[in-house]
């Protein structure tokens, strides 16, 4: 857990969130500011900075949570995104993988 | 091999493409109409019409391949996606993974 972290706040249970999905180390919410109906963020539940940090014992994992979560979700058309890194436009430093269900119309642009 | 798939084809070697990395299961190739400097995508070598048709046990081999290619391609800052479905903006019916190498001001928008 790092200190101010608003993830590790998250996981802990010290900030309140809305759970899809959890698995042994990951946990997924929806976000607070949605893009479209349903974002939602898989987060890991120990503060690795990015996706490179995270140690790949976890990949399988990770992957079962998105794809867990999405059924859980009802998506049927979706982006999946990670950003690493300012540039990329990683905003909080504590890994995290964005789900974005699609429908129609949504007007969401994903830019790839 | 799914006849007149794109990628199936680049698989195989009957359309030419440039390999980044390459791993049992997965090829890392240059998109060929990047959005970014070193735009790469990582595709399965069999046929999955997406992620969710995707066996569970290539999820490690997936995201190692992911990592192997990001070091590859000397990204630091760098943005990952999988768009499932059309209504996702999927255009090839195959599964894969895009890296997109970011850079200051390459104007580039990912949305998320």
């Amino acid at each position: 857990m790092v200190d101010n972290c608003i993830y590790c706040k998250i996981v802990k249970g010290d900030l309140p969130s809305t759970k899809v999905f959890e698995s042994e180390n990951f946990i997924t919410i929806k976000d607070i500011h949605p893009k479209v109906d349903g974002h939602s963020l898989v987060i890991s539940k120990k503060h690795y900075g990015n996706f490179m940090e995270m140690p790949s014992e976890l990949y399988n994992e990770l992957l079962e949570c998105v794809k867990h979560s999405v059924e859980k979700l009802g998506a049927k058309d979706f982006n999946l995104a990670v950003n690493t890194g300012d540039v990329a436009g990683q905003i909080i430093k504590h890994f995290h993988l964005h789900i974005l269900p699609r429908k129609p119309d949504d007007k969401f642009v994903f830019g790839v």
